[in-house]
């Protein structure tokens, strides 16, 4: 999958970046200043909290982590162990600290007693998320059109690249970025996956078909059954709505089909994550079960 | 579905009732006190906190509602409207309270302004899980087998009672209660499902099988694909295991077959709640094909 020059983000599925002892590698300490406010990426995810994303984050080498903080007296973890001695491989500096100081600078409810700074992640044009990915995989994109809840976004997004999901579309406006909260609910998802931020989502989807991919918006009252559609065989973006008023009319619109997860319970609908997950992996079964033929 | 005598409950997909304003419902104001706690359900819900679950709690009409607390200077909102006036003609007293007092009381970060009490969720036994449901459904089953996060569980009964599970089996012991997170994750989907709590999950699963359940455990280290199974067929049980540790090896050891979601990122894992979500709707999909077949 192509991406922009910098910061250099190790392709999806190579093998992971474990520069030896006497390496700095791209995920080494970084001794740039931070880049002023108005300069950082809009899309955030420059502060990561929690075991397993700032374990991801560090193995996946994908971005230059400037500081870890780690809180005193935790009992032992393997996970710990992890992060320490990669922290010390890529050269980042560790920090003990008091757990009142850690708590004071999380931005998440229970950041697990650890916290790392990174460069923020890089959006790329959209164009960027539409080519082919390794072995010729046709594109497989998420488009979150309003998922404001950084919990629900978070979950999705780990949701979508355990999908094999590569390539998600945020809107600028309305939409959650990826804060501390989305990336530890995302559990260092955000490191395997590349994100376009658009202005306006309908002319996004419009961009997407003159790229050949081919839009699928979930709405939970389409006569559609999503499990109807061919979806296993070419280009292919899942469009997401909010959580409270699912896809805007104009999105809607846009979209080049429109379809349902039957429903079989009482409730009205599924968690906005939840039916974007479902909805993924059945896009991978698809995909699979098309490859799997004679 | 077969159901135990008292406390009456709504069976499934029948019209919810709504009595009028004249008629005391089963749903009405309780005049019974209190059970003493040695008493209480040991499933828990009787503390259901948030708009949705609450209105559901209310339109269900399944449990006896003790008292619903409104949060005072609350903005208007169309869901509050329909708890007051659900409460009003069912007759359950309605106290708009200080909203230091509700979050005092409430026991989830953000209960949205209303709490409401109600008698427990009672467990039935296992055997009544087994009985098919209406228009001769074979049973659906979740064995939640050791899920201890609350917001875990809530979501996974949400998503179960959407994909039309009709049954839950808990284990006694490690794994979370209904609590008031539960409840509130699971958006009403405590007011649908029918519960089972065994002490121990392996010799449940072998009392499924004699009654004619077929158990799947979710293992992420197994060979076989959950989408190679017939699961569309019959009496079938999805066994997920604990987010730490997956199934224990004992329950592993029960199931009638272990099958993985397959996986196409570089996670190492999807969220539990999500797995069971994906599989739900797989046994679904496959139960709707096979119903749509000449």
């Amino acid at each position: 999958m192509s991406r922009p020059p910098r910061p250099s983000r190790s392709p999806r599925g190579a093998p992971r970046r474990r520069p030896g002892p006497g390496r700095t590698g791209g995920g080494g300490a970084d001794r740039r200043p931070a880049p002023p406010p108005q300069l950082r990426s809009e899309l955030g995810g420059d502060q990561v909290e929690g075991r397993r994303a700032v374990l991801e984050l560090l193995s996946a080498g994908g971005r230059t982590v400037r500081r870890v903080l780690l809180a005193e007296d935790q009992d032992p973890s393997p996970q710990l162990d992890q992060i320490e001695e990669l922290a010390q491989r890529l050269r980042v500096p560790v920090e003990t600290v008091p757990r009142a100081r850690l708590d004071a600078q999380a931005r998440t409810e229970a950041p697990q007693g650890v916290l790392a700074l990174a460069r923020p992640v890089e959006p790329v044009p959209l164009a960027d998320l539409c080519r082919p990915g390794r072995r010729g995989v046709p594109p497989f994109l998420l488009v979150a059109a309003g998922i404001t809840d950084p919990r629900n976004l978070g979950a999705l997004l780990r949701s979508a690249e355990c999908a094999g999901v590569t390539g998600v579309v945020l809107p600028r406006h309305r939409s959650a970025r990826l804060s501390p909260t989305v990336a530890k609910t995302a559990a260092g998802a955000l490191e395997h996956l590349s994100f376009a931020v658009v202005g306006g989502v309908p002319t996004a989807l419009g961009e997407l078909r003159e790229l050949g991919v081919w839009s699928i918006g979930l709405a939970g009252e389409a006569t559609q059954s999503l499990y109807e559609l061919p979806l296993g065989d070419g280009p292919v973006a899942l469009v997401v709505g909010s959580e409270e008023k699912g896809l805007a009319p104009l999105v809607r619109k846009r979209c080049d089909a429109l379809a349902a997860i039957p429903q079989h319970g009482t409730l009205p609908s599924l968690n906005v994550g939840v039916a974007g997950a479902v909805a993924c992996f059945e896009v991978a079964r698809q995909r699979a079960a098309g490859a799997a033929k004679p």
